[in-house]
C-alpha cells in the first residue's frame, strides 16, 4: 500500500509523560473511547496526521495513573480494536543500563520486547513468560531521532530484585519499562498494525541510586524530552507509506 | 432485584484446569466472543443457569495456555463487557501456605485480591502496587462447599523470589496465583456485577518442593477437585438472587 499513514495512536501510561507532548500538539480532550474502561484520550491533527494520545488514566482508590502491563495491555487491546489507527506508538520513559551505554536522557526505538519478572519454569510456558517478540525495524526512524536501538524489558515493578536484574543483564535489555510487553502482546492480536516504541531514561538500573529517586527527579526532563522526541517521529512518519516508516 | 441469577461466566486461565468442568458440565465450544483476542469459550445450560466457561486460549508461539495476570484482566474485561453475565466466577489452582493452614487440595472461597510483585515504592504507587481489593463477602457459599476464606495474591512467576516470599507472607495471603488480581482489576470497572474467586491448591509455597514440580504433578488432581466444586458452587448459585448468594 502507497497511502501516507493517516492515524497514530500513542499509548502513554502517565499523565505527567503526555501533558507537554498534548500541549505542543495541541490535542483536545475526546469523551471515553472505551468506558467503562479508566483510559483517557486526546486528539487532533498534527501535519496531515490524526493523532490520539491514549494514557492509562486513574486509579480510583489512589489517584495514581495506572501504570504496569495489564492496563497496558487493556489499553493497547481496545485502542487498536475501536481506534483503529494506522500505527501504534508507545512511547514512555524507561531505565536504562550504564552497561549498555545507556545514559539519563538517552533516546531509544525498541527492536524487542521482553519480560523479565515473569519466571514459570516449565518447558514451554518459561518462553512464554519472557515472550520474545521483535519490533519491526524502523532503522531510518531510529536515524532521523538520533536514537539508539535495543531492548525493552517490562516488569511490574520499579525496583529492581536480584531475579529481574539477572534476566535483564542476561537479555542486554538497554531499557527497563513497565508497560511496553503489555502493548506488545496485545497488538500481535492486530498484525495489521505495526507498534512502534520510543522509551527516554529516566534512571539508571545499574547505577548507584534507587530508581524511584532517580525516577521522580528525572520525570519532567524526561516528559520534555518525549515533547521533542514524539514530534520528531511524528514528523518522520507524517507523509509516508508504512513501508517508507519502516524502511 | 429478587430475580434468581441467570447467567455465570466461569474465568479460568488454563485448557487443562478448563476441561473436565467442561465435560461434565457438557459445554459446547462457542464461536470466538472477543476476535481477535485468543479467548476460548464453551457455553451451555446448568440448572437453569446459562453458563459460559471462558479459558484464556494458546499463545501463538509456543502453544502454551496465555497465564498470567495481562491475558486474565483482558479476558475478564471483554467477557463483562459482551457477554453481560449477572456474575463473575474465577476457578483456578493456587499455591497455598503451609503457616497459614493450607494443604494439597485445600479450596478456597477469596475474601481478598492482592498483587505480590508489583513494588513501587512511591507514595500512593505503593498501595496501587498491591491493589488490594476487598472481595464480596460470601459465607454461606463457603460454608456449602466447605472451604476456607483467605486472601489470594497474584504474580506473574510461578516460583517464588524473597522479595515476593516477603510480600506474600506479611499479607497471610492463603493463596498464590498468576490471574486473580487482572480478573479484580478489569472487575472493578463493572461494579454492577459481582466476582466470586474459587482456589484450589496444588502446591506448597513454603513448602520444600519447587513449585513447578509439585504444580505439574497435581494439576490433575486439582483439575478434578474443581469440577466438583466449580458445580457444587453453581448448585448453590442456581435459583439465588444475587443477594441471597452473598448471604
Amino acid at each position: 500500500m502507497s497511502q501516507p499513514v493517516s492515524s497514530v495512536v500513542v499509548c502513554m501510561a502517565m499523565e505527567q509523560e503526555a501533558a507537554p507532548l498534548i500541549e505542543r500538539l495541541g490535542l483536545q480532550p475526546q469523551p471515553p473511547f472505551a468506558a467503562p474502561a479508566p483510559f483517557v484520550t486526546h486528539a487532533g491533527e498534527y501535519k496531515g496526521l490524526q493523532i490520539t494520545v491514549v494514557t492509562s488514566g486513574k486509579d480510583a482508590a489512589t489517584g495514581v495513573n495506572n501504570i504496569g502491563t495489564a492496563p497496558a495491555a487493556l489499553g493497547a487491546y481496545l485502542a487498536l480494536e475501536r481506534l483503529k489507527p494506522d500505527l501504534l506508538l508507545n512511547a514512555g520513559t524507561c531505565g536504562g543500563f550504564k552497561a549498555e551505554g545507556g545514559a539519563i536522557g538517552s533516546v531509544y526505538v525498541v527492536s524487542e520486547f521482553r519480560n523479565h519478572d515473569r519466571r514459570i519454569s516449565i518447558p514451554g510456558f518459561a518462553e512464554y513468560g519472557v515472550d520474545a517478540r521483535a519490533a519491526r525495524p524502523a532503522p531510518a526512524l531510529a536515524a532521523a531521532l538520533g536514537a539508539a536501538t535495543g531492548a525493552v524489558s517490562s516488569g511490574n515493578s520499579l525496583d529492581i530484585c536480584p531475579e529481574d536484574l539477572a534476566a535483564l543483564q542476561a537479555s542486554h535489555a538497554c531499557c527497563k519499562d513497565m508497560e511496553a510487553s503489555g502493548i506488545a502482546w496485545a497488538a500481535s492480536f492486530f498484525p495489521q498494525t505495526p507498534l512502534v516504541a520510543i522509551k527516554v531514561v529516566t534512571d539508571i538500573v545499574d547505577g548507584d541510586k534507587p530508581s524511584h529517586e532517580e525516577f521522580l527527579e528525572n520525570l519532567a526532563t524526561a516528559a520534555q524530552s518525549l515533547q521533542k522526541t514524539v514530534p520528531a517521529a511524528l514528523d518522520f512518519i507524517a507523509g509516508k507509506p508504512l513501508d517508507a516508516v519502516f524502511g
